[in-house]
């Protein structure tokens, strides 16, 4: 695949991202705990918001020290909401690998989450940068916030507002913190790190509305959950906001708007109907739009090979596995 | 109480933090999150941590909002381990008020933990004072790592330098951090800074000492848990270190060296021979010891009132309920 080669070059940024966090377990003699954050480390995923650090930071010339903290602190952190999340969900696996609730007690996984909120939060201050710890831990709030809101506020809600805001706190809060703090600590005009800000957060929401279509498109092997799991829990994602809107007198639709997300047969014959509606193009399209406006955001920077990087990695967001 | 008195001299100051930290909840739309502060909040000790922020930092002539974000922030750190402690251990009551866990599921209390701790960070991280951010950081860490430790370490353990590790991670970590913090953001040189973290570590360490001689010696109803709790769930605390010393031929002394701390009906019998034994004075006058050490600390630094009721908080730290 031609739009993973941005991959390649940051693959020496990653690994120096990885020996730094897996030395933040070795400084005790935990080593359960040490286990547990290889475990993490194995069945962690692409590495996606330490990629997004290092091909803004080296776009601008940030140090590379800098940029290795920050990446380390932004995956930590990332791992850390995973960790308390599939704990909440009760969730067993992930990306078909096993959780860590799913092999330990609650309470080693709250702590497991804590030690790496924790770690996150010190890596963040050694950035040396009051901003950057400022918006980290503006960024945990967010974060923390959007998934007590998805924990108390009614489910079912068909508002699209109350979904973007809680993909930009679920996903997207993080991915823009990412860019923006990289560029952040790079020799950047202001002008400059609003542009990255918003590369990042457009592709954040971009990659949560894909991982909201694959949902509902995706192989059920493959993601370790059912086909529509997100509205089965009574979420509805865009593909479902489509659909909705499309076809306001559907039964199921109607049932829904009328808070029947709890009726499992139904909301598995409303999961067949968006699957074969025109909703997944449409979400596909949106999230096509989005990576269109963080292309757009950094179009004055001058052509390099970061810049080229940068570009496919956003295509990449909207590409992979659909 | 004469010795309560030092209180006064900073409740208008406490009544500010406690807004701030209520305020820290109304900015979004969860009225169960705002009830579940406001229950934290009002089954919530005396505040022993911010009014060390501020005993410390009127004394060295620190700027107020400071001290009042400082002091929410050191609150809401102590109120987060607070909130996940009693998850990990499932205990239903603190203070004799419900816990938050008895009410809520593990997920919101999960979750309630981790909107503190993030509120923590960006109260921390608003000081706007680099240094005092990564000492947060790294409390932070101590303390989460405390418990990791607690939680994994062979339980039963009668080494008294585990004993000492526990009680600094678990609660002398925040005391010093709270004096220390105090200090750095007031016109002090480092040897005042110094002065007034030795001052805050030492109290700290008393503190839990003294709480850990009351599990022997107080009244059940009042601390809502048998007496001798810690013993029965191996935890091996300093009456029972200094037990272990005194009387190292005693039957039920061999058997928790043995590792046999989970044999009740022996333990329950060890406790009534702590209870009876020097082990508790002892424990007593190393707690005052400590507390001599943290009066030693500030000896050079000139009288006035606020250093008179530094004074009277180290001493209130041994006598209460003893």
């Amino acid at each position: 695949m031609t739009t993973v080669s941005f991959f390649a070059t940051v693959q020496d940024d990653i690994q120096l991202v990885e020996k730094r966090i897996r030395s933040q377990a070795d400084d005790k003699n935990h080593p359960d705990l040490s286990a547990a954050l290889e475990h993490l480390l194995a069945s962690g995923g692409k590495r996606m918001r330490p990629t997004v650090v290092f091909l803004v930071g080296n776009l601008l010339g940030a140090p590379q020290d800098k940029l290795v903290t920050l990446g380390a602190a932004v995956e930590m952190l990332h791992t850390a909401t995973l960790v308390h999340d599939d704990l909440i969900d009760g969730s067993l696996l992930r990306r078909g690998t096993s959780t860590l609730n799913a092999r330990w007690s609650p309470a080693a996984t709250v702590l497991t989450g804590d030690f790496l909120f924790a770690k996150a939060a010190k890596l963040a201050a050694e950035a040396d940068h009051l901003p950057l710890m400022k918006l980290f831990a503006e960024t945990l709030a967010v974060i923390v916030n959007g998934e007590l809101t998805q924990l108390f506020a009614a489910r079912g809600s068909v508002v699209r507002e109350n979904y973007y805001e809680r993909i930009y706190a679920k996903t997207a809060s993080l991915f823009e913190m990412s860019a923006r703090a990289a560029a952040m600590v790079s020799p950047a005009d202001e002008q400059t790190i609003e542009a990255l800000r918003l590369f990042g957060y457009e592709i954040g929401m971009a990659f949560q509305i894909v991982d909201d279509v694959l949902d509902f498109t995706g192989n059920q092997a493959a993601v370790g959950k059912p086909v529509g799991s997100d509205l089965l829990q009574g979420l509805v994602t865009l593909p479902a906001l489509y659909y909705v809107e499309n076809n306001p007198e559907d039964d199921d639709v109607r049932l829904l708007k009328d808070g029947g997300w709890g009726n499992r047969e139904r909301m598995e014959r409303l999961i067949v109907s968006i699957r074969a509606s025109e909703a997944i193009r449409q979400s596909v399209d949106e999230a096509r739009e989005r990576v269109g406006r963080a292309l757009a955001a950094i179009k004055r920077l001058p052509d390099s090979t970061e810049k080229s990087a940068l570009k496919k990695l956003a295509l990449y967001i909207v590409d992979r596995n659909l």
